[in-house]
């Protein structure tokens, strides 16, 4: 007889899981007991919100990510984390564990709580899009099952709460039950969906000159394979949200770079904005990822699918889910050939080598342009909110090689914790973080947690003296920061590599020896000057200048 | 004229404020730029939820605390903060930034948000007695009043949200309102109170042998002084809560010490235990103030006051408000004379000096009766929650000195932030902290901001290798810590004295480095076994034993 955590961990186990992430308490010491005798592993971070971060990466890399913490103090931190997920649909599964249902039911005033026990239910119900408290042994199974799935379907974080008494407990199910979550019913309305294709594949048939601009939904719900026979059916040219970034390979010869209003290399750009008709797939049209507003998407070009909903100009189709609109278009569209010959291959950009002036001191376009050389196969690159992120825009993702930033919600500190998620969840690949120093502040601790279990990230701290990126926008002393010795850090924690580079030929140097110690974590820090920006946020600056000139 | 941003801060600058704690994000740089422009010091944090501490620690001893914060991903990672402040009443203003009412309007999907923009207000809604998003200007100056009042009278957390664009927009006011901020009618009835006065002054004045147990309550609502005037009117020793600890001087000949249950010193215990009346006044009886539900307190002798009501045996009368029954005590009760001469003056404690045995490898037990005899007058202990806690329940406060912990709440990390707030809110105290390894980890990077203001506080951290309390309460591999070189931490932030100490000697020798010592911050390294508790945490554990014999 399975008890009702067991069945969860099971549950999690069979979904692909095989890490969780998360701090101990009291209230979910139990449950640890069950995780850690599990198939799964338990892996402990400083603290929850970090928990929250690497499950979330976790989950962006395997489709699930767990994290369990304790009641009250424990989910009460996480909050942030959860927002996050949400936004940026990915599909984290929040345990808490919990009191006693008898003192619950009496109102005591336990530690970690306010006496209200229904406070950290109530919020979480606000950021998820499933949520439940386990009361009754007989109905676990399948509140279990109806969470997850949710979690699945949607592609966004969910909550289950756990009282201490309920772990142990029978777990009642129907031998059905375990052989496979319940898928939820699919959305798609098919008289809409054959009347979008049919509108939207004469659109593109027209069209001359039509690319198509991919985001992070491909990547959420899988749709990779789909696109990339979208596109070999067809040849158009494709770009990429920044969010989606990496959402297909980006040495594909249709692949023309990263999309993001004025913050994009210019060709890109024009490319994108001068097209007849754009067929954007599962992007979310944040303000970063339309350049802070600069792109200019004419609405009357434009098919937009989402995930539920198909718009093309300014009408609506739907519940159509994504998959099948990309499914309904292949067989529907053909070969254009006129246009390939046009495509500047975002991998091409690569092809003269990188010399490196050993004497000169680091530049941001330099560094980033070094670090683009730099990049091979099979590497996971994580950039954290800020200059980083908009440095990767530049980057280019070789052949097995993927992209992770928190690019809509941009919470400064997500890139460390979630080094360590990516770490166990991608152990096959290498993983590279770019990181601010502002940003390395808010979470530094996590990674103690990685040199911990001796994962080998190259982490390049990028020292530039403060926010750079909000000094950019507006300045203050608010920007500025204590300088820590950072590079001096990692050994604090533990065993670990690092050193300090000001010129190009100590980056040389250090970029030689990270490639080579693959045993430990490769620590950069890398000084440059407080208001040397990245080549992405030069061209956002040009642009918004170039405008203010022409409504003068 | 004021602007909106300007009357805000001239209010809080009224109400005894000079420092906010915050950290700098686009949506709030606008108000960033008011406030360091106002009479206030904005003071950055390296990350939100230590801002949130560091606020909360000031609130306790200056009566109001500010933290200032950036929309969505600074307001989330605040929550756990909140709520602690929630929880143990503590007054806590929260100021987000936000986006501007037009992009709200629109529902744009802007970064830092899920594009629901009631989310943030919505969820602290349920963690604060009043919160606002300030949208019209003629309508500002009274919400800002009556949210700020709301917290000086509940003593508990308000929220107030300011768009982009409110905060430059003029602020009107009648003459009157920059007056004073408007109370809240009080709530007594002074029918119920008289009844209550008498029936606990004849209960009090049959008692031969009546105690008082003081709490939180009366720090909050700054009950001191009438508390003092109770206790020379009537003679009766007192005792405190741990939460309540210090909120009358320890010094006092009356106070004989922290009854917390089974984790007292066995006088303590039995002096309240034993009492046949026991007058409660402003005590949260939390599970970790009644020593985790060891304590005894017979509710047929309980007169049990709080902020709102008064409880004698098993009928209620409210609403009476702490201060007016304790005013309303004191002329119907006189002086017991046969009482003093039993009372044993927890100061008599410390009457013996302390002998270092300099070879001998440090205890716990030694460790903190050391400490004992090393604290002096005008201290502030902050104690972080684990065994730290529980070992204050042995540290006597002398005259001027105050101890802070979150003792209902008990958010492990809570310490370091709290340092740095209470560091800022009582400039002429020198602070001292004890900090248990596990806790530290959780917000370590807060004492690079401790030494970034040149603040001198005495750290100690405890390193006993892992959560010691759970390993005691539940042991397993998910309380093991990664072992940092803790002493070294310090060098990595800034100027600062560190070292580590495992006997006597070196505990001796550091102690008098760190009294003289008072330009930086001194950090202390304490060695101790992981099993080695300190002598409450003992205390419970025998009680729990010969417990569970009798029930044999």
């Amino acid at each position: 007889m399975m008890t009702i955590g067991e069945y969860l961990f099971q549950r999690l186990k069979e979904l692909g899981v095989d890490h969780v992430f998360g701090v101990p308490g009291d209230y979910v010491l139990g449950l640890m007991d069950v995780l850690i005798k599990s198939p799964l592993e338990l892996i402990c971070t400083c603290n929850e919100l970090n928990a929250g971060y690497a499950a979330d990466a976790y989950a962006r890399i395997r489709g699930l990510g767990v994290v369990c913490i304790t009641y009250g103090v424990g989910g009460f931190s996480l909050v942030n984390a959860v927002v996050g997920a949400y936004a940026e649909r990915v599909p984290l599964v929040v345990i808490s564990g919990a009191p006693n249902s008898a003192v619950r039911k009496n109102h005591l005033l336990l530690h970690h709580t306010t006496g209200d026990y229904n406070l950290q239910l109530s919020i979480m119900e606000k950021v998820t899009v499933a949520s439940v408290i386990l009361t009754q042994a007989s109905q676990a199974a399948k509140q279990i099952d109806e969470v997850l799935s949710a979690c699945l379907h949607y592609k966004r974080p969910v909550y289950i709460e756990i009282p201490l008494d309920v772990v142990n407990q029978p777990c009642t199910f129907s031998e059905s039950s375990l052989n496979a979550i319940p898928q939820l019913t699919e959305l798609t309305d098919n008289d809409a969906l054959k009347e979008a294709i049919t509108e939207a594949s004469e659109l593109l048939k027209k069209a001359q000159n039509p690319i198509i601009l991919a985001g992070v939904e491909i990547d959420r719900f899988q749709l990779k394979e789909p696109l990339i026979k979208l596109l070999e059916t067809t040849g158009y040219p494709i770009a990429t949200t920044i969010l989606g970034k990496s959402c297909l390979p980006e040495v594909h010869p249709q692949f023309i770079g990263n999309y993001v209003g004025a913050l994009s290399r210019d060709y890109v750009r024009q490319r994108v904005e001068n097209a007849d008709c754009i067929l954007c797939l599962g992007a979310i049209m944040s303000d970063m990822n339309l350049g802070i507003y600069t792109a200019q998407l004419d609405t009357q070009k434009l098919i937009n699918a989402n995930s539920e909903k198909v718009k093309i100009k300014h009408h609506f189709y739907q519940p159509i889910y994504l998959g099948d609109f990309i499914a309904g278009l292949i067989p529907n569209l053909s070969y254009q050939e006129s246009n390939p010959l046009n495509i500047q291959p975002a991998i091409k950009r690569l092809s003269k080598t990188f010399e490196f002036k050993t004497e000169d001191k680091l530049t941001s376009g330099r560094f980033y342009e070094a670090i683009n050389h730099f990049l091979d196969n099979d590497l996971l690159v994580i950039s954290d909110t800020g200059d980083s992120i908009i440095a990767s825009i530049d980057l280019l993702m070789h052949k097995g090689s993927d992209f992770i930033g928190q690019a809509f919600y941009l919470s400064i500190g997500y890139s460390i914790p979630a080094c360590l998620g990516a770490s166990f969840a991608a152990p096959d690949k290498r993983i590279i973080v770019l990181v601010g120093d502002g940003a390395f502040q808010m979470t530094a601790q996590e990674l103690s947690t990685i040199i911990r279990h001796q994962l080998n990230p190259i982490i390049f701290l990028i020292n530039n003296d403060g926010y750079t990126i909000e000094r950019v926008i507006h300045d203050g002393i608010y920007n500025d920061l204590q300088a820590w010795k950072y590079h001096e850090l990692p050994h604090i924690f533990g065993e670990s590599w690092s050193c300090e580079v000001s010129t190009e030929g100590e980056l040389q140097k250090a970029l030689l020896y990270a490639k080579m110690n693959t045993h430990c974590v490769c620590f950069i820090e890398v000084h440059l000057d407080r208001f040397d920006c990245s080549p992405g946020l030069i061209r956002l600056g040009k642009a918004i200048e170039k405008m203010q000139k022409l409504s003068n």
